[in-house]
């Protein structure tokens, strides 16, 4: 039995299948690792004919085609994505390939047409989610560059709220103007956008409204409430991704966001302390909200006004997506050398809001580096 | 036998399940199309916790449940994807379903879990795609709203290039700065995400640059050489795409340049007035192929210098997606009512470079609407 190994779908979607080659493309592509002679593999790319120059330059492939390279004995289809699938099969037949692995991102119509080719297909679902979890030294520059631009729109996010005029009723302004979350995440957009990042939206969220999680906050900020700021921006050339979150207070910080805020801030150094390679997420974890135990501070949904609880796990992988394997939470693996993970604790607290700190860091064969500078007070004056 | 059908993904990137659901997360969600008693089918959602609240509201389901309400004997992973796909399996044992139908892009580790729950997959190829295709009202409605946004940015880049003064060596300068592709992409994005949308890499190809019909260019822009701009911005609201193409002369058009865009303007009016409902893509590019040859100019690689062919297709559908079936291209089926469709015929000439027009046009029982209004002319002063 002859088995290849076989990543598809579109590049700049299926993640996986773009890290295998290093090469974007908004049109359906695939990588069959097929064995050779003397037990070697060769990566052969199949792509839109139109691209394969520039893959030839710079994809990460022994050889590139494209569809019409491999048409069967009954034609290729006219839609783009069908003949892609049918061209695999083909070449896999043609070099005697009667097994497939595929990953588990792979879309059923691939698996559909090796089927329909009298090609066996089995889902490997841990292939590649080892190989992305453990980020080279490339990858760690990205994400490194990536958190960089991150944290330079954090502080400017950040001062522009506390520097921020402030008007009778407490709402807040900005050159003349009500400063809202909506104002804010633009602020945060174009300075990205400068820099040469796409920027899903923001989480601004003020007061009562970061006491739900994933509330991404809306209308006026107002002086006196914490306001969380949680940002995650995506490089558009290397496509690695940044994602920090602080929580400021424009004016006086009440008592109860000062203690929330210490615990948390406690949390997250305890979490980071705990990261090693061996150790799990779900350990990690643990030691979360062991600290924000200690400090009076439990587990669950925000359901009694001021009692301030932690209702999500201490973090996520991150990398070429912004969640990706593993998680910091209950069942969470044990970690490897090149994770990159955000360590993000939050205390959550009904009629007052919410306090997050987020930090990104990356295990190393000691412990973990912290690829974060900013400062994480509150007062951002 | 009990059959279901499954769409399963991130719907932040598998638009076939966000289309089902019209709901946006990303984090892995599974919709299961299950039947119910008298012929009947519910609709499941299956999707993060902290998302269910959310998608109770807005999403299209008829229930909403977490991987952790369907915990199969063995339990659940700690890994998001692996749960999810196993919950869906745990969810369609419960219900007596033994076989299930999945789409094309249905991720291979939803029918490995089904499969090790005794359950049987099949994919169906054209599940879905049909129904993408046919544009309802509301998604017209957000195509035009975007392709709108795509004419405003256009218009802005267009003048931009024609209205730039010129330094003695024939570039161009804008606000005393020279104006490269950069420049003016970077301009374009401002504009798109001051309107809300996201823009992938415009293309500003300039001169020779264009007659690669996929270099998206880089460098001085220059007088009297044609620029292609291309756009194809993301709505960050409603995720349908605009698309669009104009090409630009600063000062003087040489008279090749407005050969190949008398005969390419040609070419777009008559591929247009091809296409209605029951006509192939197929003979949709035929059209643009006869029209082109009538005034001189042979489809092909550009390979003689100044010498100008059509390289590429004529157009393909757009939605949630910028490529997404059907293709007007040799082998393009059959349009139907509500597909949306680039026409987008070009002519590029080693030396020269390229001229490219593009209309977005909506199939209508009689024919189709054009969503785009601005001229389609070289001079934009």
């Amino acid at each position: 039995m002859s088995t290849a190994t076989v990543l598809a779908g579109v590049p700049a979607t299926n993640l996986s299948l773009y890290r295998a080659i290093r090469f974007k493309v908004g049109d359906p592509a695939a990588l069959l690792i097929v064995p050779i002679a003397g037990g070697a593999t060769e990566r052969v790319l199949i792509i839109r004919d139109i691209e394969m120059e520039r893959a030839k330059r710079h994809a990460r492939a022994d050889r590139v085609h494209c569809p019409a390279d491999f048409e069967p004995a009954g034609g290729l289809s006219g839609d783009r994505e069908t003949a892609t699938a049918q061209s695999v099969a083909e070449c896999l037949r043609r070099r005697g390939v009667n097994a497939v692995r595929g990953d588990r991102s792979l879309p059923l119509i691939y698996a559909h047409h090796l089927l329909a080719a009298g090609i066996r297909v089995e889902c490997d679902p841990d292939l590649g989610v080892l190989e992305r979890r453990a980020k080279d030294a490339e990858e760690v520059a990205h994400l490194r560059e990536a958190q960089s631009a991150t944290e330079r729109a954090m502080e400017l996010a950040c001062r522009t709220v506390a520097r921020a005029a402030c008007a009778a009723d407490g709402t807040l302004v900005h050159d003349g103007a009500p400063l809202t979350a909506e104002v804010l995440r633009s602020i945060i957009d174009v300075a990205l956008l400068r820099e040469g990042y796409e920027n899903p939206e923001s989480i601004v969220a003020c007061g009562a409204q970061g006491a739900d999680c994933h509330d991404h906050g809306h209308g006026a900020l107002r002086t006196g409430e914490p306001v969380i700021v949680d940002i995650f921006p995506r490089n558009r050339r290397t496509l690695y991704n940044g994602d920090m979150t602080r929580t400021v207070v424009h004016g006086a910080v009440p008592p109860a966001v000062a203690a929330m805020h210490a615990a948390v801030a406690a949390a997250k150094r305890d979490a980071i302390a705990a990261i090693r390679p061996g150790v799990s997420g779900d350990a990690v974890h643990a030691a979360t909200l062991a600290s924000l135990a200690a400090r009076g501070f439990a587990s669950g949904q925000p359901k009694e006004t001021g009692v301030a609880v932690i209702s999500h796990g201490t973090g996520h992988g991150i990398g070429l997506e912004v969640h990706e394997p593993p998680l910091l939470a209950p069942k969470g693996p044990p970690l490897v050398v090149g994770d990159a993970l955000t360590v993000e604790p939050g205390l959550y607290a009904l009629g007052v809001g919410g306090v997050r700190i987020e930090d990104l860091v990356v295990v190393t064969p000691a412990g973990c580096q912290n690829l974060n500078t900013l400062p994480e007070g509150l007062d951002w004056r």
